[in-house]
Order: structure tokens, then sequence, then C-alpha cells
């Protein structure tokens, strides 16, 4: 026997979703459940895997699969597909394991003929009925037109505007039996010019058209994106589901609706939905009528309501989840057409999952998995008004570089942000790119836009360090940063004017959509606890200053996994002292320069280790290359060297030996240590005495500095700044009289770091794994560039998801893996971590934990998301 | 019984080199062998290894069996160490088991104080005793206070001149033995002012404080760059031999001479050296007096002549090897002081393994074993004439990016360099970096000087491909290319003036340093064909044209392993189809100048395949960044726009938008394939056809074209391409109506693809591993900017050897095992080679035998090394 390729809905159960797709074993599982389905069938996601295998054509086997079994639905629902007298039309609908918006969705009415619909009529004497066929015959040939051969839909409409307009009228319900007969005749004839052959109407014809448009949509643009977007695997396919018709437009005694056990919106628990009297599903979507409420059905036809209201509870116990369900009601007979989990709001999804805990329907572990945890988010930023949003439409998509919604008046430099910010006004800062002297506007904006730069460029990683909403590469934009305005889709927008930035999907608005801001309800904590008591994973935080940690310690963080000291070396006048250091020229005047920034920086870290309250802190020394704390363009370099007394042509000879040709690689990290030492000398001697001090002032904790060296790719590098760091820190230690105890490691985030990773754990404490370096180097991307290329990778699938935001676990994670292993076998009691931007996406939290890390660290405002991925890892693993 | 450090002679052999280093074993071993060794010890590499571990201190134990042998060779010598009737002196003299001239040589005379001075000279009545006595005196304060404590020569011989000056006299002959007996008690007095402390007396402390010294020169800056650049590790430390002096100088019945058992120049076999009557080593050396030749001793002293022709014959036939001795005869008896294999040239190198074979000494295998592989060099190309070289001082030092001397004026621009060249001047190219459109330029340059770039810019792996003399990256030069001089040791270098280029040392000289020409020995030949029969590795060359490849050829090569097709691009006026394809902003566009580029393209390789005569070529398609194919400069960008008919605005845009932060990991490689897949498209279609109309010559070869993917990291990557590639190729070579084999295969050059290689093997036909990148990505160091840091690096000792040059095996080595053993798993008939610079380095070649590859890839000139180090590392293996 052939493999199965094709399942009758009475064949299938809810539990293969995986080869029926979701709607498809949903249909199966009413139907197992003996709730009113159309009996149909569902061709299977391998049908759709083998028709892309096979080079794009549905192979015989299949086609007489699908044969057969449309012949056993004829048999059980009695009715013959292309039969004149008692015709079988069906819908076709994709159905793919996880809900796809981007694929085809539905077409109805399939099987309808001039032969077909000369039958019905002739088979009945209703006055209305002509018109309701000719109506559906020019729908489904739209339809078809549309979705299976892609034909404009706007042909069509520009047909019935021409008919409408030609008989004086403005309503598509005015139009005649007649008129709408002309109009399929005329749609027939727009097809053929179209495609250049006539409109198929042998109904197998047109089903096998249909199916293979569905297998077709799983590859197109729209479903690509999303599957990037969602994680979903393109090697899953669609399913396709043909179902008899049931028209919920035959009469007034129809209808059609869609409800949700819950409210979507905010959880509460009661049947929200709504539906429309003698309409097909298109018509409430299209908005044309108002829909009533879904309680008025019980005053309408109180039997079909009663029927309703018992299988959405059925199916909400059933499914242990809120359902999202369509019914048809047809000469009063409810008819459902499709349940699955409804989507819903963060607030809805912990209040569902906490309500449902407490009516005993599904307990606490199980409630820690119903919530998507990239969801918790939008409980952490403001968002925009749903309604105002409504009325707005987006000039342009950037990158959704840090979630939330910001709404404010254009300015061009981070001094504008400031200045206006500090009178009142809401910004939004729009830059060709960020860098860090522009960290005090970024912190006045509401958002941040930019033209260049990816997901983990400046601006991304410190807005979301901020929690501010960043968009950021939109390229579309043709900046003109001096003369301050862009211009975006042919529109110029100035200094001044309004946007609104949508940190969420990346999308850009050229007016103000105001926003409301984020409020944390009391299941929030309820929930967060169930979590951390099942995760294993500790989530640390990524925070540079002591207002991200204190956020981040709020959030749940339990302690810092990165401290970046680089970003501390901005703020105020310190950049001077900074800069004089860089320029020097003899180790005696760089000694100088850094004895002048020491006090500034042991201020920082006792700060820091006083929000933490003895909590871990883990403190990444110097890693950038030097050239970006030194200004490039002409007048800031005179200034600079008017200020530090030297002329602007030595100061740009510095500078331009501070040139690399490809800085990722160059002079950075530990090489920078190994060159001026004492760097390394002047930030341990802060981290200590910060630490000695903090702890003298008896706080009822204890500091535990941990000193992390990056970069590193030999261990013999990790031990000449080890040396220098340890020489330094006891002799302070010593002097002091006072115990200390500190620890020194260093990130993985070179390859050759990860494959001698037993070598490295010899003189490392902890590992940090730095994936967005290692990222970099294994893939050899550079991520400011890699922009150039990525979209033609997705285009072309070798890639399915940006390798920055989502661990990449056959190569980059085949490192990590190793370098855990070699890193455990030299040193069983090595703590390992990550402190990649990877820290906070979930899937790669869930890999981090598979590889046995001991904690995960990401930027504050997604340390609830990691704890929830994290727990939910655990869960996972203790199920597996 | 506490570990053994100290070794008489008469304890050790010659085996024991590792333990008592090179000069330590052979003196053991002539002891051994009955010669006339004064009998010493030899303190062993341990001892130096466990001071260096103790924090640079001689452990007690050390010490205390120091003082045990002391006591043992004053037993067999009859002399009492400080005794002042009959005193022991000694010599302390280094010897590491590899010979290393960066370390401390000798102290003579170890042992002399005031005491010993005195009893010395009241017993003995000589005349001349005294002078002699306090003539060594002075010249052991002066040598200890130079090698052991640091004092400068300088002061010493100032009061050597000031005594002279006051006395009116000129020779050191005339000085008294009162005269020089007042300069001992000067020179004391001088070091008592450099030091602090009086000169040592108690002939213990001096010899503890010599001791020291030895181990501590294995640590000093000339001895670390000589280990780096003879790849010596700095674990292996060095011993130090201490011996009793006998006297050359101490009448003229003495003398010292150096000599060898062949002439080290040529491997002429006769007795090679020279002698000094009355005379110490140093003598010899300082050149004072013109010393004899070997043969004349033959009648001053026959029956010594005779003794030590004996000795060096023995000790020929003992090592199996030419022998560089070293002997002192005193009062007419012969004493052996050192004998080694010889230092030789590569001519002579080769005529003695052949005459050894043809002698019955050695056999093939053995004869093949005896030739340094990179001395091979030096046969190929142009050397200075070694009389000009002494008297020629070098004004700074570069790299010594590829062999041979060049010598000639001084011009600053390529056109510059092919104009005089072609009206028959001889020129040197001087440049900040070169470019590709530099390429004309280099082919008319003797040598190339560059102030910026490593050992693999562009400029070192052109000239190493030509066979053209290059200095890289000598940036101590002030360059001032527009005014056409550059600056260099305070002097100025105008266009026209000659300067003289080692490309072998990295030397440059400011004046004209006549060259001679290479010349190959008939014994070549005979010599490869012994490596060949012994190696199992193929060599194959990196060529991008039809002259490097015959060079190649000619070299041996038994295909091309890597042709960089974008290198091609470069010539004449195909530059301008390039960029008009770079600049196109629609696919059509695009394949318009792709369309110009192909019958150039398809020429060149045509050219290739008959040069080759159906030997292998793995074509590499387009890799480099495309912003390297562009005019950088305004006035170059004007003149391309003009010539292109847009405007210099406009293309300047396209310009910047190929801007990329680090190009080295941006948009390059297989990336510019999937972006622009019609590149691809014309590159396979230029192979395969050039492949099917030399084919269809009949030239009674077969072309099986190789086609290389470069920078692939994922799968998907390759097989995107690889689909382009196959589709194309198969199409033309059915429309052919031929038969053509072809093979696709990737370059492993990301850590990525490394680690994923199983992966990669399914559609990959060979790997070929791209060291290069491979080295940066591992690393995560980019090869031109390294050059920054890797100084320190080599200081702290992080790293022995350059990376870049020599494949680093723990970590780079580990990621190329990987892939070997991955890709084999998945396709166990893989081709494996690599193409990376290493490929022409002994050691990595010796590895790439070990890993189990099937060929390497190098320059032409580095053939024939390649071939020899091939032919050593199977025979090692073999052996091991």
């Amino acid at each position: 026997m052939s493999h199965k390729y094709v399942y009758l809905f009475t064949e299938g159960n809810g539990s293969m979703r995986e080869l029926l797709g979701g709607k498809g074993a949903n249909l199966a599982e009413m139907a197992r459940l003996g709730m009113p389905v159309p009996l149909g069938f569902t061709i299977t996601t391998e049908a759709c895997t083998r028709y892309y295998d096979d080079g794009k054509v549905i192979a015989e086997d299949i086609i007489a699969q699908i044969e057969e079994n449309l012949a056993k639905i004829e048999e059980i629902n009695g009715k013959k597909f292309g039969d004149s007298k008692n015709p079988l039309l069906v819908s076709v609908r994709s159905g793919s394991r996880a809900s796809m918006p981007g694929m085809m969705d539905t077409i109805l009415n399939l099987g309808l003929n001039e032969d077909v619909i000369n039958g019905l009529i002739s088979g009945n004497s209703d006055p209305g009925f002509e018109r309701f066929v000719y109506d559906s015959y020019r729908r489904f040939i739209q339809m078809y037109s549309d979705v299976v051969m892609e034909v404009g839909k706007k042909y069509f409409e520009e047909l019935i505007d021409k008919m409408k307009k030609g008989k004086g009228i403005t309503n598509d319900i005015d139009l005649t039996a007649s008129d709408l007969k002309t109009l399929a005749q005329q749609f027939k004839q727009e097809y053929k010019e179209k495609i250049g052959e006539d409109f198929p109407s042998n109904p197998k014809d047109q089903l096998m058209g249909a199916i293979k448009a569905v297998f077709r949509s799983w590859d197109n643009p729209r479903a690509n994106v999303y599957r990037r977007m969602n994680n979903i695997p393109y090697s899953w396919g669609t399913a396709v589901n043909v179902q008899p018709m049931v028209y919920g437009n035959l009469n007034n005694k129809s209808g059609t609706g869609v409800a949700f056990t819950r409210d979507p919106a905010t959880g509460e628990k009661a049947l929200f939905g709504e539906y429309l009297i003698n309409a097909q599903g298109e018509d409430v979507v299209a908005g044309i009528r108002t829909p009533n409420k879904i309680d008025k059905l019980a005053d309408e036809m109180p039997n079909v309501y009663e029927e309703f209201v018992q299988i959405a509870n059925k199916l909400e116990k059933h499914y242990k989840d809120m359902q999202d369900m369509e019914f048809t009601i047809e000469n009063e007979k409810l008819y459902m057409l499709q349940t699955r989990n409804g989507k819903r709001t963060a607030a809805a999804a912990l209040k569902i999952a906490v309500d449902f805990v407490d009516e005993g329907m599904i307990d606490e572990q199980e409630a820690v998995l119903r919530v998507e945890p990239k969801q918790l988010d939008s409980l952490l930023h403001p968002q925009f008004d749903p309604k105002a949003l409504k009325n707005a439409t987006p000039i342009g998509t950037g990158l959704a570089a840090s979630p939330g919604a910001a709404c404010g008046k254009i300015v061009f430099t981070a001094e504008d942000a400031k200045e206006w910010a500090s009178r009142g006004e809401k910004v939004c800062l729009v830059r060709l790119e960020t860098s860090p002297e522009d960290i005090e506007g970024m912190v006045s904006a509401q958002g941040i836009l930019t033209v260049r730069g990816g997901m983990t460029s400046h601006a991304a990683v410190v807005a979301r360090g901020m929690g501010t909403c960043c968009v950021s590469g939109c390229g579309e934009i043709l900046m003109h940063e001096q003369e301050k305005y862009f211009e975006l889709s042919g529109k110029r927008y100035n200094e001044g004017d309004y946007i609104s930035l949508d940190g969420s999907t990346g999308k850009i608005y050229g007016e103000a959509v105001p926003t409301v801001e984020a409020t944390i309800s009391g299941d929030f904590s309820r929930f967060m606890k169930w979590a951390d008591e099942r995760r294993t994973l500790k989530v640390r935080t990524n925070a540079d200053n002591p207002r991200d940690a204190a956020q981040a310690v709020k959030f749940g963080a339990e302690g810092i996994g990165l401290c970046r000291t680089e970003h501390m070396f901005f703020e105020g006048d310190r950049i001077k002292a900074i800069r004089e250091m860089i320029v020097s020229k003899t180790v005696e005047e760089r000694k100088k320069a850094l004895a002048k920034i020491l006090p500034l920086q042991q201020g920082d870290f006792e700060q820091m280790y006083r929000v933490l309250e003895g909590r871990p802190m883990t403190i990444r020394f110097l890693d950038p290359p030097l050239h970006e704390f030194v200004p490039a363009k002409d007048e800031e370099i005179k200034e600079l060297a008017d200020d530090m007394g030297i002329s602007a042509q030595e100061l740009k000879t510095v500078i331009e030996g501070l040139h690399e040709s490809n800085p990722m690689m160059g002079h950075r990290g530990c090489r920078l240590a190994v060159t001026f030492p004492e760097i390394a000398e002047m930030q341990t001697t802060a981290v200590i005495k910060a630490a000695l001090k903090v702890n003298a002032e008896n706080n009822g904790y204890t500091v535990v500095p941990e000193i992390m060296i990056p970069l590193v790719g030999e261990v013999r590098e990790l031990k000449f700044v080890k040396d220098i760091v340890v020489a330094t820190a006891d002799k302070l230690i010593k002097d002091s009289g006072a115990q200390l105890t500190y620890h020194v490691g260093t990130m993985i985030e070179i390859p050759r770091a990860a494959v001698t990773a037993d070598e490295i754990a010899k003189e490392a404490e902890f590992f940090s794994f730095g994936t967005n370096d290692l990222t970099q180097m294994t893939f050899g991307f550079s991520r400011d560039d890699a922009g150039k290329f990525l979209e033609s990778y997705y285009d072309t699938k070798i890639f399915e998801s940006d390798p920055f935001e989502r661990i990449d676990q056959n190569g980059v994670g085949k490192l990590v893996k190793m370098a855990v292993e070699l890193g455990r076998r030299t040193r069983p009691d090595i703590k390992l971590g990550i402190c990649g931007e990877h820290g906070g996406d979930p899937s790669s939290v869930e890999f981090c934990h598979n590889v046995g890390l001991n904690y995960v660290s990401c930027s504050p405002f997604r340390v609830p998301i990691a704890r929830l991925a994290a727990a939910q890892a655990a869960i996972k693993d203790k199920k597996a």
C-alpha cells in the first residue's frame, strides 16, 4: 500500500498536529468528540514536503488518494462534486502545525461552474436563491483568481465599480442576480486575459489548483518572513483541509461568527465573540456590516446559542486552554468550522494561566508553559493605544530592535534630544547610527530610530538595556543629518515633526500615535514565582550603570553577568582623561592619565555594588578598540587638541595610527591589556578598592567581585593579564588588612578559546560565553555589515533565523558545547554563563539550559523573559 | 637522592642533546670517543627551566651539585679553584639544544683574582708570563662585567684608549704587564662605580654569577627573536658548560682555530678552516691579525695537524655529517673545545647530502632529512654578493615577506616602475601598501618595499607568487608618496636613489648592494627526486596567471591548488567591466557587464589549462569584497564616472554603499554569489567553456576543472551556489555534445565550516583549507591589524611564532583535524588540501601530512620547499 497522504476527519485526532496541521487535527478532534463538523478530509504536511521534493508537482499517488477521499465525502454528505442536481461544494484551507497568517487562508465555494449553477437554480424556487448562487460564483472566481492564480483583486473590483457606476448604484447589495451573472462572465473573461486560458470549469481541476496554491503559499515571502520571526522551520510544510461548504449566507436563519472562550485582551472568563446573520466568513472580516455581540445569539436563536455554549465549554475543558472558534449556522443548524488555542495579549495570557490553576484545570507547571516568554515584553513597555493605531499607516519599517512604542518630535542630535527633553518635550532621536557619545541623548528620548545597524548595533543594545523603544537599520531613510531632515516614502520629515516608533514590530509612523503606559498585574508576580521555583538556570543582567542595575534587580536579576566598563568611560568629563590616556606616548604619561580615571571608575563600582547588595557582578575589563574613544571629524579633533594642549596635526596622526582595517578583529579586548598592562592595573585597583570600601561599610552583605578578561584566545594571554590582576589585587587586599574574595575568569568569544577551553580553564575560574562575538567569528560575519546580504540569505532559505538573535546551535552551539565539556574536564566546578544578546532569547535560553550553563545574562528588560524561558526549559527537560 | 642537574663530561654522551644542550652532549661524546677534551661538566637545561620556575634563582640543591662536580674536576685536572699555587681557571659557555647565536656565548679565564694572579706569577719565571696573566685578568674583568653584569664594553675600551693615549702608543700589544695591571685596577674601579659593589674576587661567586648570566641570556630579546624565527620553543632552556681553560695564547707553541670538515659555502670535500698562533678564541673573531689557512698547520705543527685531521675525519664519520670544530693548542698539545654539525649554505647542504650518499655514509632517505627545506629558497632567488654585503649597513628592517635580494632605484608608483624598467632601469618599488592595481609595476620591479602590511598583505602574497623580493611593513619609514621621497633612520631617500632589499631577512640598505643570480646545480634535481619518491603529500601551487603557473610547474608543482579568479580582473581594461558590473543597479545591467568579462575570463582559463597540460586546477570563484575593485580617491572616481557616463556623485554613492566596517567579515566570498548568482553563472560558463575548448584541441591531456566556492560557513550556502554551478555547467556540457568531468568543492576557512564539515561534505567533493582566513577567524585576528600588538605578544611570550606563518596546531589545527575527520566520515574519498600561506611552511606541511591531507598548495617559489618538507614529514612519520 502506498504511504497515506490523506486523512478523513474521522480518521484523525487532536494529537496529529504535526501531520494534519493544527486546523486539520482540531477538526478531526471535534468530529471525534461528536461535535457538528462538516466532514471533509486533510491532505497531510508530508504531502506538502513531497510536493517540494518532487519539484513542485503533486505526485500521482497523492492525487489518487485525494480523489478516493473526495469520493468518500461525497458519500458521507450525499452530494456529488460537479453534479448539477446535488453538487458538493467545498472550502479549501491551509493549516500548518503552527498558525501562520502569512499563508493562503481560504477558498470558498469551490466546485461551482455553469452546469452546477444551472442545476442549483433550477432546483430551488426561492426568489433570492439565484442571486445568492451568482454572488457565490463571482466571489469564487474572484477568490480563486486572486489566491490560486495571483491575478490581483483590483481588476475584479474595477469591474464591479464599473458595473455599479453604469447602473448608478453604490452598494454591492443592490446588484441583481443578472448583474452578478454578467459580472461572473466578465470575471472569467478577465481571468482568461490575464492567465491565457479559460477559467477552470472542471471542479477537480479547481480542487487541484487550490491544493497546489496552498502548498505554494508555504513558500511565499510573507510566510517566510513570519516563519523567521516565529522560529518556524521551513521543513514543517502545511496541510490542506478540504471541507464541504455550509452556508451562513443562505437566509436569515443562517449566519456565521467567531468566538473566544475568554476575553483575549484581558483574559476575563466570559464567552467573547461576534456573529453576523445571513453572511459568510469573509463578510465578518470585511466589516461592511457591524457584527453582533455573541450574547445576542441567545435571544435570536436560543437553541443554537445553548448548543454553542456547551460546545465551547466542552472544548475549553477538553483542550484545557482558551479556545478561538469559528462557526456557521445554516438554517438554524450549528456547524463548527474551526477551534484552536486562542491568541491573546500578554495580560490575558497571564490571567488565563493563573485562573486555570485556580479553577483546577491545570497545575502550576502547566501554567508556566502557557505564556510565551517573549510576550512578557509588552507588559514592561509602553504600547500604542490600539484604537489610535487602527487609523495609522506606517511610512516605513526597520528592525524591531528594542520593544515598546514611542511617540515624539524628531531631533537629530543627542544634544538636541537632551535639551528638548529638559524643557518637557517628548522626542524621538533619529540618527544615521548612534555611538557611545550619544548616551545622554538616548536616555532623554522616548524612542530611537537609526538608518544603519542591526539587532546588535550600539543603538539596539543600549536601547534594550534602558528599555527604550528602538527601531534600527531602516535603510530606506534618506538622511540629511546636517540639514536636520530626512526623507522616507517620498516625504520629508523635519526636526520637530512628530513620528511614532513601534520597537516591537519595527514600524515607523509619520505622525503622532498616542501610547499607553505599561502596567503590571498581581498575577505577574504570582506567575513568575511559579516559574522561578522551577528553573535551575540563574538569570543575571547586562548592566553598566546603577540605573540599569536597579531596574534589572526589580525585574528579578540575580546579579550582573556583564558590566562593560568602557560604557562608564563616556559619562561627563571622564572621556577627556580616557583620550589623554590614548594619546600618551610613554607608560608614565599613560599612568598619569589612568590615575585620573581611577577614582571615577572606583566610584562607579561602589555604586553598583551597593545597588546589587551582595549579588555577584562580573566586571569586564576594557574591550573596544581605542579609536572608538577619539573623535573622527576635523573640528572635533581641533577642539580636543586645544583641550589637550597639542597640535591638531599631532592628534590627527595619533588618531590615524589607531585606524584598523577590521577593528572587530583588531587591537581590543585583552590585547589592550597585553600592550598596556597599566590599564588592567588601574581597573583592578578600582574593582578591588571599591569592594574593600563597600564591604567596610558593613551593609549586611559581602561583595565578591568577578573580574572578566575579554577576547582571550590563548591561555597564555589570560595568564599574562591574570598575573597582573592577581598581583595588583593581592597587594591591595594585603595592605588593607581586610579579607576579600574575588574571582578571575574570561569570556569565551573567540573560536580558538572554545576549542582550547581545557587549557583556558586552567587559569579561568569562570567562562562567560560572549555569543555576539563568537557568532561573528564562527560565521565570519561582521554584524555591522551582515545586513547587506542576510536578506538574500533568508530569501534563499540558507538561513531561517538571524544567528545574532537566536543562537546557531549547529555551529556556534557546537563550539559552546565543546567549551563546556573541555572546561569542566579541567575544572569541574567552573562557573559557566552567557552574556551575549542571546541570553534574552527564549530558544537560546533553552539551549543554555540544555548544555548545562549555570546562568544567562541579558539586558534588564529581558530578565523576566529569560526567567520564564529558563523555567520552561527546565520543565521540558524534566518531562523529556 | 636529589634530581641530577649536573653531569661530568664523562657521564654524558652525544644522544643527550635535550638535557645537556648540543655543546655539552658533543663534548661528552668526544670525551667518550677518547678525544682530547678538557674535562668539565654540564649544568642541564632542566636546571635552566627550574631557575625560571623558581623565580630566577638557582636552587640550593643545584648549587650543591655544581660545587660537588667542581670538586671532581679539580681532582681530575689536579688544580684547585681559587688556589694561588695551582689554580683551576674555567670557561663558562651556554649551549642549548639548537645552536642559538642570540644567547651569551663565553666567559673565559673565570677564577682569576689578585691572589691567584700573584700565585701564578710567582710560580712562573717566563718573562712574558706576567703580561699574559694580567692581560687575561683585564679581559676577564671586561668580559664578566659586560656579559654577566651588563656594564657596557665601551667604558673599558675608553679606559684602554686613555691609557694608550697617555703612553703615546697605538697597539694593545705595546701595553706592558704593568700597564695591564693598572688597567685591571681601573676596570675593577669602573665596575664598582657602575654596579655599586666590588668586583667579585671569590671564584665561586664569579662562577655562580656567570651561570646565572647564561640562564638569563636565554630570555634576552635577541634570543627571543632568534627563537621565533627558528621555531625554537622557549620551554627548552639552555645548558651551561663549565670547562677547564686551556691556553692558546700561552706562547708560540700554542694557538687556537676553527675548522669545517667540508667547505660550508660550496660543500667541497676538504678540511676548511683557519687558526692563529698565540691567541685565544676571541682574537680570531676580533680580526686584528689575519688567521692562517688550516693547511698551514701541517707545516707549523705537523703532529698536531695530523692528530686534528684524524679527529676531524673520525668526527665526520661518527656524526655522519659535516662538522664545525673549535680547537686550541697549548704547548703543542691539541684540545678539542667543540664540535657540531656545521652550518652551511643551501648549495653546500645539497652537495654534502648528495656526496655523503655517494660516499656510502648515509642513504638517500637520510640525505633527504639533511637539508633544511627553507634553505632551498636561496637557490631560487638572487642573493647579495657576500663581499659587498659585508660593507653595507642596514638603514632599517621590515618583515622578510618574500625572499631574495634586490637592488635598484627607488620609484614610488607602479606606473613609474613599469616605465623606468621599460627603459632598462632596475627599480625597487616603494609604496605605503600595494593594491591589485599595482601588479604591473610589481612585475617590473626588482624588489618591493612597503610601509604597511604583514606577511600576508597583498604585496607579500603577490611578491612571493612572482618570486620577487619583498620587504613589507617597515613602519619606521616616514612616507611622502606624493612628494616622491621617504625618510628612514633620519635620512631622506628620493626617487632615483639606490636602495637594496633583503627579502630573506627584511633588511633595507640605503645604497646599491650588488646581487648575484640564483644558480641551480645538477645535485638539486637528483636530491629532489629522492624527496619526491618518499613523500605522499602532493604539492600544488597557488597561481593566477600562466606565467606563475609555468614557473611553478618548472619547480615541480603537480597542479594548481588555488587560482584566485579576482586577480585576473585587474589586468588591462577588464577592470572597467568589473566596475561596470559592481555599479549595476539591476540584474540585467549586471548581466550585460558580466557578458563583457566572460570571454576574457574564459581566455585566462584556456591559457592556464594549456600550461598545466592536464594537471588539476582548483578555481576559486570571486572572493574579495567588491569595494576592492573601485577607486577611493576623488579624482579617480571622477575619471571612472566619466568613463561610465554617470555622475561622480552617483558613483560616489555606490562606492560609499560598498563601505564595510569589517570587510574581512563582510560581503565577500560565496556571499557575493548568493546575492548575485549571475556572477557564479558567468564564472562557471568561463570555466566550462574553456575546458571544453581546450579538450577539443586534443592536446593529449584532459582538463578536469575543479570549481571552489569560497567562504562557505553553512552547507545550504554551498548547495545554493553549487546548484547554480551544476545547472549552468551541465547545460553547457550537454549543448556541446562532448564529455566533461568537473568537481565542485569548497574552502574551509570559516570556523563554522570546520565544525559542520560533516554537513558540508554532503555537497563538497573536496575541501581546501584556507588557513589564512581560518587563522584570522579562529583567533579573531585581522592580519592587517595584528601587527599592532603581535610584537607585544612575542615579547611576553604569549606567542612564540606568527600564526599566519606557521600553522597554530593547538587551535586552528584542531579545527582542521576536526574538519578532516568529519568530512571523511560523510565522504570517505573526499579530496583534502590546503591553500593558505601555510602550504609553503615546512612545519605546517608536516602538520598537513600528519592530519592526512592529500595535498598542499603554495606560491610557486615555495613548491620545492613544500616538496622537501613533505618528504621529510613522510620519512619522520614512517620512522615513528
